[in-house]
C-alpha cells in the first residue's frame, strides 16, 4: 500500500465506497473486503425499474462521466438513478496501491471483466434490492463490461449502449495493450510493480502516454489541430503538458491490473469460446455505438459483433478526435449524437 | 564503429559501394567518403533513359525490393536500368554503427531525406551520367524520397510512384515514430548510443518491433489471421519469431537515424514550407499510391498531396497487411496491383 493523492474525493469526488465483502476471483485468490467506488445522480423510483450503471473505461473513474449527465439529456438525473461504478483497479476501488498484504501493489491479484460484472451485481443487488437495470451504458473498457453484464444478466438489463469497445477483444487490441504494459514494465524505476511513488516510473508513464497520442486520437485529428479543443496551444503541449501528466498522476500497477483485465475482455468465455451463442443470449435493446475514426475499436470490428445480437442497431458516433472523442471535449457536436442515441433507446419499451 | 554481421553481402547482396567523396549535410556536419551501398539490375541504355531509380524505406535495404523485380513485370530489368539505393543511415550506406571517429555511432550526424537524393543525384551523374530518369518509386520511406526526387529535380524526374508514403510527413507519423524511437533509447543497454553490440538493446529493439506490430499492420490483418502470409503459425510466431527477430538483428543508431530523418521528410523545405507550391512544381507524370489499410500512411492524407500534384493519379492499393504490404507476402495479390499501375504509368508517354 502507498500514497496516492490523485486517488481522492478532492480529484474524483464526491464518491462512496461499498464494502462486497471477501470477493473471490474468476483467476483464483481474492480480494478481501472488495471496495467498490462509486457516484450516483437521481434517485432510484419506487418500482426500481430506472436504473443507469455505467461502468467505467481504462485510466478513467466516475469523474470522467459527469459531462456525460445532466437535466434534459439522456442521462437525465431527474428521470433516473445513475450509478458509476468505478472497476476494480481503477484506484478508486480495490486496486493494487490501496491494498493491505498479501495483495498489496504487484501481489493484487488478477481481475477479469467478468470479476467486476459480478461484483456490482452484488453491489446493486445487495445494497438497493436493484432487480431491473434500464440501462448499462459505457465507454470503451465501460463498452466491455457492458457486454459483460448484457451476456451475464440478460433478463435483468433492458438495454445496453457499448460505446467504442468490443464483446470480444480483439488481437490488434491486445498488442497495442501489449506496448502500453511494456512502455510501463519496462522503466527501471517500476522495479517490478514495487515502487513507493508513481513519481519513480514517470519515465514509463510518459512513455505510455505517448503510445496513448498514436492511438487514442486520429491522423486527421493531428491535421486539422483539433488538440485546441483539449485547451492546449500546439500539439507539444497536447502531449507534454496535457496526456503526459495526466498519465503521470496515476498508479502504474493500477494501469497495469486494467490493461490485463482489458486485453482478455471476452463475453465468449461464458459459452466455451462461442461468440456467436454468447451475442446471442442477450435479451436487451443494444445499441452498438463505435466511433467512426477510433483506431483501435474501429467500427468494422464492432458492427461484426452488432451482427450477433438479436434485438441490435449499428449507430456510429462521428468525432475526428477518435478514441478519445470519449473525453467529450467536443462538447455538443459529440454528445448531441450521444444524447440522441441514448434517448431513442431508453425510449423503446422492453 | 562497431561490427555487425547482419549489415553484408551475406544478407543484403550482391550490393556494390560508391564514394561519394565528403558529403555536406544540410544540418551541418559531413560525411567524410561518404558511400552509397547500391544494387543494379538491367542495363543502361546508350541513350541513358530507361532508369528506374528505387529508394529504401525504413529499416529495409537493396534486398527488400528484390521481389519487385523480374521479367515481364513493371520493373524489368530486361528493360529498364533499375538502381536500388540504400538510404544514408541506414546500415548499408554510410551509417552510425560503419564510420570511424569523430562520426563514429552516436556522434552520427542529423541527415535529412534532402540529402539522400543529393547524395543519389551525385551517384548517379557522376558514375553513370544519367540526366533522366524514367520512374523513381519507393514504399515509405521510400516514397518520401520519391517525392523529394520529383520536386527537387522536376526536370530529370520523368514518372514518379511514392507507394504508402507522403511528401510532408504529418504530425500523428512524427508521434508515432517518437515512441519507435523512445522504445530503443529508454533501453539501459542502449547508453546513449555507445553500446558495443546490438544485442545490448535487444529489449529496447523488441519494444520498438511490438510497436510495429500495432501500426505496421492493420486491425483486419490479425482477426483474419492472415500472419500466415509470414510463414508464421500463431499471432506470437509473428511477433516473437518473426518481427522481433527481424528488428534484433539491426542496429539501433541506423534505426535512430532513419526514424528522425523519416519524421522531418517535407518537400514543402524547399519552398518555405508552402506545399502547394512544392508538389506544383512536380512535372513527372505521378500515380500516388497509399495502401487502404495502412494506419499510419492512410489513404486520406496521400489523397491530399496528390490533389496538389499537376500530372497525377490516385491508385489505390488493397492489402489487409497494411503499411507491411510492402513485404510482399501476399505474391500476386500484391504485385499485380503494383506492377499494373506502374507498367501503365511507364508506358504513359512524357
Amino acid at each position: 500500500m502507498i500514497e496516492n493523492s490523485f486517488y481522492s474525493q478532492e480529484f474524483h469526488g464526491p464518491y462512496e465506497l461499498y464494502n462486497l465483502g471477501d470477493f473471490t476471483l474468476e483467476e483464483g485468490g481474492m480480494i478481501p473486503k472488495c471496495q467498490l467506488a462509486y457516484a450516483t445522480f437521481g434517485e432510484l423510483n419506487e418500482a426500481k425499474d430506472n436504473v443507469i450503471v455505467v461502468p467505467t473505461w481504462f485510466s478513467g473513474t466516475n469523474k470522467a462521466y459527469e459531462p456525460y449527465i445532466g437535466e434534459g439529456r439522456a442521462l437525465d438525473p431527474s428521470k433516473y438513478f445513475i450509478v458509476i461504478i468505478n472497476q476494480i483497479g481503477n484506484g478508486l476501488s480495490s486496486s493494487p496501491h490501496n491494498s493491505l498484504d498479501p495483495i498489496s501493489m504487484v501481489n493484487f491479484p488478477k481481475v477479469r471483466i467478468s470479476d467486476d460484472i459480478r461484483a456490482q451485481h452484488q453491489f446493486l443487488t445487495e445494497k438497493y434490492g436493484i432487480e431491473e437495470i434500464a440501462l448499462v451504458v459505457g465507454g470503451s473498457m465501460g463498452a466491455q463490461q457492458t457486454y459483460e453484464w448484457a451476456v451475464r444478466y440478460p433478463d435483468m438489463v433492458k438495454r445496453a449502449a457499448p460505446i467504442a469497445g468490443t464483446a470480444k477483444n480483439t488481437t490488434h487490441d491486445f498488442i497495442f495493450t501489449e506496448t502500453l504494459i511494456d512502455a510501463i514494465t519496462s522503466d527501471p524505476g517500476w522495479k517490478n510493480g514495487n515502487y513507493q511513488s508513481c513519481t519513480e516510473v514517470v519515465e514509463g508513464l510518459n512513455r505510455h502516454a505517448k503510445i496513448w497520442a498514436v492511438m487514442g486520437l486520429s491522423t486527421e485529428f493531428y491535421k486539422q489541430e483539433q488538440w485546441r479543443l483539449f485547451g492546449v496551444n500546439s500539439v507539444n503541449e497536447f502531449v507534454y503538458d496535457f496526456l503526459q501528466p495526466l498519465f503521470a498522476a496515476m498508479d502504474p500497477n493500477a494501469l497495469l491490473t486494467m490493461a490485463w483485465k482489458w486485453q482478455r475482455g471476452d463475453v465468449s468465455r461464458m459459452t466455451n469460446g462461442n461468440l456467436d451463442e454468447a451475442l446471442g443470449r442477450i435479451k436487451a435493446r443494444t445499441f452498438v455505438m463505435p466511433i467512426d475514426e477510433d483506431i483501435f475499436f474501429p467500427p468494422r470490428d464492432c458492427e461484426y459483433e452488432q451482427s450477433l445480437i438479436p434485438n441490435s442497431d449499428l449507430r456510429i458516433i462521428k468525432s475526428i478526435c477518435g478514441h478519445f472523442a470519449l473525453f467529450g471535449v467536443e462538447g455538443s457536436a459529440y454528445f448531441d449524437q450521444i444524447d440522441k442515441h441514448l434517448i431513442e433507446l431508453l425510449s423503446t419499451p422492453v
